[in-house]
């Protein structure tokens, strides 16, 4: 303990102002004497940015936006903090060496080249960022294995997959079970979700999210998502994964190993704990978060899910099985109707039609490189945008 | 795994005609290629023993009562098996090297001294016998210190906890949550349990155990046994251990680990899985045991737990308190005093009277020898019978 505890690992985190950033620079506030900060990096929000950089005196900070970079620079000037701006700036600073570990807590598509550029120089990533191993799996675990290094997932579901599986020999597992809030549309019918308005699809009972992720929650192609990124960080077939819905989220998700025993990792909601898990692996650092207390909770309940009532997760386990470029395509699509419901100009139940049609349209391509992905995603956003 | 796969494990069964022996030999059965008999032994029943060592060809047989010594010997003349008798024999077999595990499924206090003897020899030992840890702990764990020696639990709920704590570096523990099915009596008053049968008490919902432990489960004695097995186990103070009903029996038991995560183990109640994960240990072998599936369980339900009702879990948890030779005295009052019960000579409500007198009675010592524990023992029992 004392001799991990001497070890002051330095922390780069890709997407600081948003909210997992944010919650990570809390488990650090919390825990001085094992982390320091060495890169901020934001897409757009200086203001929040340089606030943090005054706070945490980082070596560097990177913004995305070029346009901001001058005010940033100068609210710095006193500091002596390195600035940087570009998106290219960011896949540069993932690469830094010295650096213990990268969370990446971008959002979108955008998460997916820093993560390789970490990987390649053999960093360790906190991966918070769902698109990297949805949109090119293949690509990321090959390169980690061939790198040696680490992958170990912030989503408080593979999180406790992943504790789960800690201590385990071999690859033991029968299948997993992702456990699914239901989330604001839970146990809706087809007729309700016809109608369902973004305002309440983005009345999340459980967990506090950007849109994106509320809506995919409302949706459930966030479980479908996810299972989809265990897949890649567990070796998993599609036919190893469960969906359970769970709307208490205490239960954030199970292993069932090949001699019939279940683990189960559970805990309130609350995301700072997956987050710390993250960063400290494999240490437990000792926290005030509250805690779960069973006696408080006379019972925790479990339903199926209807795949043909919430589309999107049946339209995500087709992609996961068909493999290729398909899943990219299925997030690209994605991305641009939860864009256009959240605006209004399509309804819940079109999202599901877009993704389909977008899928249909584009050519499969069985084992695609990285710039297939690329150029996948870019087709893919502008055929669905078209049939919007 | 084929590393594995190679090393037959070779195994002493002491107990091999019980509950717990009996479905050992299945968990052997299944997987001829792990595991080897060495050693079967037995108390009594020399038919089973005799069946046993006929298709398993251990080395050794033992039967702890001398006067079958000569049918056991004949029935098995024609068998390259040594057959040996008497208590002091399986003491000394458990010693024996060149042995992989001892499974003690031995019940009560005649399980001590053997597990002493293989952790004094450097063999493993995987222990489903309560006694050894609720009577002794404090030597077994300091002897299996000393010697580096593994105590693998078998029972479910320790097996859990222990499953759970794989992989984790370091004491994180910071409280675990011992479930209880609850018993045949779950929810009773205390004036349902004042004309409770032992008919009634052996009716267990979930679990197919012998009659001593079943009775301690409608009493949660059981429980409050297994929170001084596992306190000795698992390095922990008694507000550290909690106790919560769970009538399905589905989570075997959890850890609440100091940052706050829980990690649960779960399957159906079937005891071959404790068993097999013993004997595999830290292996897990794939099986046919029929699996849990959480979409036939809408619900997990938790009750909090009325020690003034359930009186003999409270006088565990005081034993456990005060240490030293109490909770010796606490198991072999209960004992007595379960056997008195199962006899109808006295009420179900009076065996915690009998345990509390006879604790009373009897002189604390504080730091007790082995032959101090012995003597207590006895005592114990004695004044229990003259109480009774």
């Amino acid at each position: 303990m004392d001799k991990y505890k001497q070890m002051k690992k330095k922390i780069t985190i890709l997407g600081s102002t948003g909210s997992i950033g944010k919650q990570a620079l809390q488990v650090i506030d919390e825990n001085p004497d094992n982390f320091s900060i060495e890169v901020l990096t934001t897409n757009n929000n200086d203001d929040v940015l340089v606030r943090q950089a005054i706070k945490y005196q980082p070596n560097i900070v990177v913004i995305a936006n070029e346009s901001k970079y001058q005010a940033v620079k100068t609210a710095l000037k006193s500091h002596p903090i390195k600035v940087f701006a570009g998106t290219s700036a960011i896949t540069q600073v993932a690469s830094m060496s010295k650096i213990d570990i990268v969370l990446s807590a971008l959002v979108g598509f955008s998460g997916l080249q820093p993560t390789i550029s970490a990987l390649s120089a053999g960093v360790p990533v906190a991966l918070a960022n769902k698109e990297t191993l949805v949109i090119a799996g293949d690509l990321i675990i090959e390169l980690a294995k061939l790198k040696n290094v680490p992958i170990i997932p912030v989503d408080s579901e593979h999180s406790a997959i992943f504790q789960c599986l800690q201590g385990e020999i071999n690859n033991s597992i029968e299948k997993i079970i992702l456990t699914a809030s239901g989330g604001p549309f839970r146990g809706k019918t087809a007729k309700f979700l016809e109608t369902a308005t973004p305002a309440q699809a983005l009345n999340h009972p459980n967990w506090d999210m950007g849109s994106k992720v509320t809506v995919d929650s409302a949706s459930l192609m966030n479980k479908g998502l996810e299972a989809i990124e265990a897949k890649w960080l567990f070796n998993l077939q599609p036919s190893q994964i469960e969906i359970i819905v769970h709307p208490q989220s205490i239960i954030h998700s199970m292993v069932q190993f090949s001699d019939s025993s279940i683990k189960a990792q559970m805990g309130l909601p609350d995301m700072r704990l997956p987050i710390q898990y993250a960063l400290a692996y494999p240490m437990r650092l000792s926290n005030n978060f509250p805690r779960f207390d069973i006696n408080n909770y006379p019972y925790l309940s479990f339903e199926s899910v209807n795949k043909q009532v919430f589309r999107n997760l049946q339209l995500a386990f087709d992609a996961m099985e068909k493999g290729g470029n398909i899943p990219c395509i299925l997030n690209a699509a994605n991305e641009i109707a939860v864009e256009a419901f959240l605006k209004s100009k399509i309804k819940f139940t079109e999202m599901p039609n877009i993704i389909e049609k977008t899928i249909t349209k584009l050519s499969f391509i069985d084992k695609p490189t990285f710039s297939d992905y690329i150029e996948t995603d870019k087709e893919a956003r502008e055929i669905a945008m078209e049939l919007i």
